[in-house]
C-alpha cells in the first residue's frame, strides 16, 4: 500500500488521492485499508516521512566522496536534492503542501535540513579561522547559502516553467550548477575545472575592476 | 474593507479568516462586504496580488542606488524582500499557501520574480563577457544564485526557528548576509568592506591552499 501510495501521491497529488486510488494500485480490496492506516493523511505522512528520510540518508549521500574533496561532498548533496524534485517532482510538491498542513512533518523535514546544515556550521570556524565568525553568524552565513537553487529547482522541476525548461539541463548539470554557486558563495573561488563540465566556463565569471 | 483584510491574514492566515472577522475588523456592517466583493478568496486574492505587486516595485527599490553600485543594487532588493518577511510574516506565508492553491495567482508571482531577475540575465554577458554564456546558461545561473536567504527569511521570519532567531539579526543585517552571499557567488569576491558592517569579518573566509 505505501508504494501504491507513492505512485499515486506522485501522479495526483495529495488533495486528490481518495482510497479507492490506493487500494487500486495496489490491486488490493479497499476494506483492507484500514487493517493498516486510520485513514489517507496518516497513510501520506507515513509514507511522506519515509521519502524524505530516505533522501537524506548521510551516509549514503557520502558514500563515494573522498575525504577533503569539498566540491564531490556538496555536489553529492545537490545531486541527491536534484534526483528527488527530477524523479519524484510530484511527490516533492505534496511534501511542501504537507509541511504548510501538519505541524509535525514540517518539524519533522525542518529538522532533517537543519541536521544536514550543521556538520558545516560546525565546521566552519576551524575551516576559516581568520574570520572569527560573531556569535551564531556561521549558522547564518550556511542557511543563507543552502537556498541557492531552492526556487531553481522548484520552478523548473514542479512547476515545469517553459522559460527554464529552455535550458534543457539533466540531473548532473543542474547539480553541478548548484553546486558551483554554492562553492563560490562559501570559498570565494571557483571549483577546480577538472571536476566541472557544464560549469567550467563559468570560472571567467568574476568582477574586473 | 482591503486594508482590514491585509490586518486580518497577518493576524489569522487565509484558512481562517471569515467574511465577518474582515468586517469588524474595517469596523462596517457585514451586508457591506458583497456590495464591494464576490466572495472571501476575490477578496483576498486582490489584497495579496496588490500587496505583492507594492513589494516588487522596482522603480521604487532602485530610486536610492547609485548608477553601477553592484552591491547597493542588490541590497536594495534583498532589504524589500526582507521587510516583507519581517513586517508581514503572516501575510507571506498566505502568499506562499494561495500560490499553492490558485494557477493564476502563482503565475503572477512567479512572473513577478523572473521580471526581476531578467534584468539581471540581460546584462550578464555584457558583464562577463569573457565566459561566454552557453544557450539559456546566465538565466540558470541567476536563479540559482537568486536562491541565496530563500529558506533563511521563511525559517526566520514565518517559522521563527528558535535556533536561528538566537542570532537576533535586525532587517538591515539580515539584508546585509543576504546580499554578500548573492555578491560573493556572482563577482567570485566579497564587497568593499566600506559598505559592510554586520558581514564585514566574512572577507576572510576564503579557501586557503
Amino acid at each position: 500500500l505505501k508504494a501504491a501510495a507513492l505512485r499515486v501521491l506522485e501522479r495526483d497529488g495529495y488533495h486528490k488521492m481518495r482510497i479507492a486510488d490506493v487500494t487500486r494500485e495496489a490491486g488490493v480490496a479497499q476494506g483492507l485499508f484500514y487493517h493498516y492506516f486510520k485513514d489517507l493523511k496518516s497513510l501520506t505522512l507515513e509514507v511522506l516521512t519515509e521519502y524524505a528520510q530516505a533522501s537524506a540518508d548521510v551516509d549514503r549521500i557520502e558514500r563515494d566522496v573522498p575525504r577533503g574533496d569539498w566540491y564531490a561532498r556538496i555536489y553529492a548533496y545537490n545531486l541527491m536534492v536534484v534526483r528527488s524534485y527530477a524523479r519524484r517532482p510530484g511527490v516533492m510538491r505534496c511534501l511542501l503542501q504537507l509541511a504548510d498542513e501538519d505541524e509535525a512533518f514540517s518539524g519533522m523535514l525542518r529538522e532533517n535540513y537543519r541536521d544536514q546544515l550543521m556538520w558545516l556550521v560546525d565546521v566552519m570556524p576551524k575551516l576559516f579561522p581568520d574570520v572569527r565568525f560573531k556569535k551564531h553568524q556561521a549558522l547564518m552565513v550556511v542557511y543563507s547559502i543552502a537556498g541557492v537553487g531552492e526556487g531553481l529547482v522548484r520552478e523548473y522541476f514542479i512547476n515545469e516553467s517553459k522559460t527554464l525548461r529552455a535550458a534543457e539541463l539533466d540531473e548532473a548539470q543542474m547539480a553541478e550548477l548548484l553546486s558551483t554557486c554554492f562553492y563560490r558563495a562559501l570559498f570565494l573561488e571557483h571549483p577546480d575545472s577538472k571536476q566541472l563540465k557544464y560549469t567550467r566556463n563559468l570560472a571567467a565569471m568574476a568582477r574586473v575592476h
